[in-house]
């Protein structure tokens, strides 16, 4: 069991190194956030950007207050439920620091037990926004 | 000894999940390559459908017959340059199912001991490209 349970380990430790290495290579601004607390589990340097500070600063920190004007229960639970809903679409925020109007677009997920939400958050003036307005 | 290793494998579970989570979030095509076989790790399904065929069909399959006029050991050793040169910028090839004109961007990292790439590939005439050629 221990060999076993070994060899899991690396299996795993490989998954850590990839998840790392895509939440940096993937050019999506990325927010893990864990439902229960509401708090920023991890980021990318998109999404730090986006919400104008750095990565350290935010992680740990609670998610909502990155938003103006929004309440942690309902914001995070509207969240998740707009997660599941297809039809909801992305939800409309403005970034405290940076005065940002951005999408969220919300998965939920469960790792080791817990509910996790992952965001993707996307400026409403991106490239691909302008693209799609001129095509 | 036995316990931590539990704990570190709740943990590297949790990295599996997340990395899966996101692999499917982002919206950018991202493959994972072994660089010793050559051979496709893992890929989202925007990357499959730019090789044009199923993600289970291409995994394991050799990276370089997906594209035309290429020879394995020099498509991946030149990947592998590219990603340590930014100077050297994308790598321009053609898919060989689809016939579409794409650019890799290769990072190169180890995990488990084994060297991986990790390509993003991106079609030429993305919604991006519009956007930037307009601006």
């Amino acid at each position: 069991a221990q060999l076993a349970l070994e060899k899991d380990y690396e299996t795993h430790r490989d998954y850590e190194t990839r998840y790392r290495v895509i939440m940096e290579a993937a050019r999506d601004a990325l927010v893990l956030v864990d439902v229960a607390s509401g708090r920023i589990v991890d980021l990318n340097s998109s999404a730090a950007q986006i919400l104008g500070a750095e990565a350290d600063t935010l992680t740990g920190s609670a998610f909502t207050q990155e938003f103006e004007g929004r309440r942690r229960g309902e914001f995070i639970e509207g969240l998740v439920l707009a997660a599941g809903d297809e039809a909801s679409g992305p939800v409309l925020v403005k970034t405290r620091r940076g005065k940002l109007d951005v999408t969220l677009h919300p998965i939920v997920f469960r790792a080791a037990g817990d509910k996790s939400l992952l965001c993707r958050i996307e400026s409403t003036k991106s490239a691909e926004t302008v693209a799609a307005e001129l095509s």
